[in-house]
């Protein structure tokens, strides 16, 4: 029994500090999506956060978004799907090449803010992702969300992928997130988060924001590095992982 | 006997063209320097002009800058050296994701303008980047212009690299290239250009703009893609590296 | 019998040009809309284009846009409104202070791009758009097309502001221009853009692209910088609007 | 007797805040230096910021850098002359515009970081650059330092200018600052700073760093809001200046 528990690292840019504690994080996490420059990150702060992670023997993704450092990313921007492919490679290669010049590589590719819900949605836009990121390098994977149109779409297409399951974020009947408009859309209290988490892991059904129970079948956990006490989330999920006799690593 | 032939190409940016003609220039290079993003070139533009690059059987190269749009990378930056070769690492693989998606692999880097000039004189970045460079992909080398006390640098440290030399632009007795602001600089008569060109490789003296000759060693020639008729220049070039039996070729 | 010629002026950045021959159009225009710096132009170029407008005797107009160089702010970005409306000012001042150091008062606001159209839609934003901008300057005017839902909000908000028309695009029988992706979208034989000029200017019916004839109210006529053969198209319009005795020049 | 007391604030960028509480800062200065989104800041910070100024009555100078967010202005860019003019031209006009909107007015202009350095000493640029902002507005001043080359050259050429001195910073003999690198160059103990900012509005000598006393002739005293403790230094400052009798004011 293996599951991975990601979070976003690196997402300072020159002298601003991302919101995340990273070190602290990184004691709990098995992967980190390292921001790529265009939502935040710079080549320096990329060069960084790849050696930190390395450090501390957790696996580095790719983690592009749409062109926008002072929206960081959250701002839906309707570009072209053949421009948002070429950002994301762009932003792909980039990471893996300040990686590979420490001797570290690139384990999956999950999209940011805007980028990652747009492509949720968008089965044609998430295939033809998942197919350029695979040129890239073998088994280099593209992160959706557990049971959105993208990830039935690859499933039905062949295309691996990584199904991500939320921590610290309430769902609705759907499957889908709670708007973070919405009033306890996220999860901040340590233990309930951890209630969650293990209940995505083993694929059982957890409550929805509206009290009926679903469940969701995932690859890999997210608790975000913005979350209020975002480390002792990360450090209670993974204690709870731990003591159900899961292994907390990245994908083969 | 062989020698490859270099141009810049993919300098344009968004719905800015570059002031190559890309195109035909592809007829007459063995080699292209892609730009990166930092100077000219997006994601789009290096997916296309590698395309372009593929289908001409060029070589694809990166042509990393330093961060400055607005002054096409021709303005000396005094940016610290850690800054630059993370800048480079990002550029380079920036161009080698995109170019990877097209199954197409990036041969050589040739910094651009200020940092090609700033490089050139400077052992220990030459050094450093090289170095880094190097993890990159196997064979990936760096471009120096011949007889600089980088290229010197390389040689005794060992780094594979490559020597240029250019064909349209005149030369001092130091082996420095004159001043772009001083009258004879540019050599825009064809012919002329084939005529140092072939004495460049094949390392015999040539004219320099004060009457002395002198000889370099060069492994690869540039004719600048914007230099006024550059395509007549660089087609002249090729036909007489043909004519002295010269296989115009990217170094293997 | 007075009516305003304007064009877009000031669109390259860095090195690379605008697709408009700035010098040949000022010859024939009465206003300028000066690029600044979010989807073209920098400071250099827009003092550049300021002193030629000042020299030609031409009105100098912000031309505003979304922040987006790349796409050349052709590309709808659903920013938040108080985004949008903090960037109109901040491109405005910009442009007035790069005017005011040579003299030159800034005279209207001309959104670029996807944002004129989207303001065009949104009487919400063009009034709050041209309350902001008046407290610019006495007598700053937002320019909207005529006929559309911006041009009735602001007049019945009573809000000054500029009806522009368009000499070089087809319209169709609504008012609003035939997209440009459908032929027949633009007008590129320089009499029939003068035929269409001059009936704009006096509001007589013209034809539009069904055959329906419409009749517009306008204030000023745009002839598109980046029409093929736009300074001839702009030069026989302004020879038949002064044929028929109107005065071409800026709005008081 | 009236001295002015300045700090920098708005300098965050999107979701990154600055590294000044600018709330607490303006309840002790009486002039603040605005960032203009080249190194820092964004036209909406530069909204809020403007109306956080206006609501504590504190009067809004422009704070404009060379182009370089990630490196947040500190890297000297050899930059021509006469782009740096354009670009401080643009950043000043950007913050007027949004000013404007809110019936605030511009009242000085203190360049950044390294550019404040480089002109500092550039009599030339100093000169250039005070004659193109005194055109923007009346009274619009640009601040240098104390017995720097550039208030020397602004008062022998008769330019209006703001001379500053620095609570916070320890000086050399010679009228410069100690280099932030080297211990001792920044005075985190708010009573010192106190103390030497009341010696420099009274113009009285205060001890070096090796020492020797110099005195000073200051129309403004800057706390930096990035100095540890920056708030209890300005709050020290403005009780020390008050129980002196001085007005801390802007200049009229």
């Amino acid at each position: 029994m293996t599951i991975d528990l990601n979070a976003d690292l690196g997402e300072g840019f020159g002298v601003w500090l991302g919101p995340g504690d990273d070190a602290s994080l990184l004691r709990h996490v098995s992967s980190a999506n390292v921001a790529c420059g265009f939502h935040a990150g710079d080549p320096t702060i990329m060069r960084e956060t790849v050696a930190l992670c390395a450090a501390a023997g957790v696996a580095v993704g790719a983690h592009p978004s749409y062109p926008d450092l002072r929206g960081f990313g959250r701002v839906p921007l309707m570009l072209p799907p053949e421009r948002v492919i070429d950002d994301v490679l762009y932003q792909v290669g980039a990471l893996m090449g300040i990686a590979a010049a420490q001797g570290v590589g690139v384990r999956h590719v999950k999209p940011h803010g805007a980028l990652y819900e747009a492509v949720a949605v968008d089965p044609g836009l998430a295939r033809a992702l998942a197919a350029e990121v695979a040129r890239l390098g073998e088994g280099l994977r593209l992160v959706v969300p557990a049971s959105s149109p993208a990830a039935a779409a690859l499933a039905t297409a062949g295309h691996a992928h990584l199904r991500e399951g939320f921590a610290d974020r309430a769902y609705l009947e759907s499957g889908l997130l709670v708007p973070r408009r919405r009033s306890g859309a996220v999860i901040t209290e340590a233990e309930a988060a951890a209630d969650q988490a293990l209940a995505l892991a083993e694929g059982r059904e957890f409550a929805t924001s509206d009290g009926t129970p679903i469940a969701l079948s995932v690859d890999t956990l997210c608790v975000h590095s913005d979350t209020p006490g975002a480390v002792a989330i990360a450090a209670a999920v993974r204690e709870r992982l731990a003591l159900a006799r899961f292994t907390v690593a990245a994908p083969a």
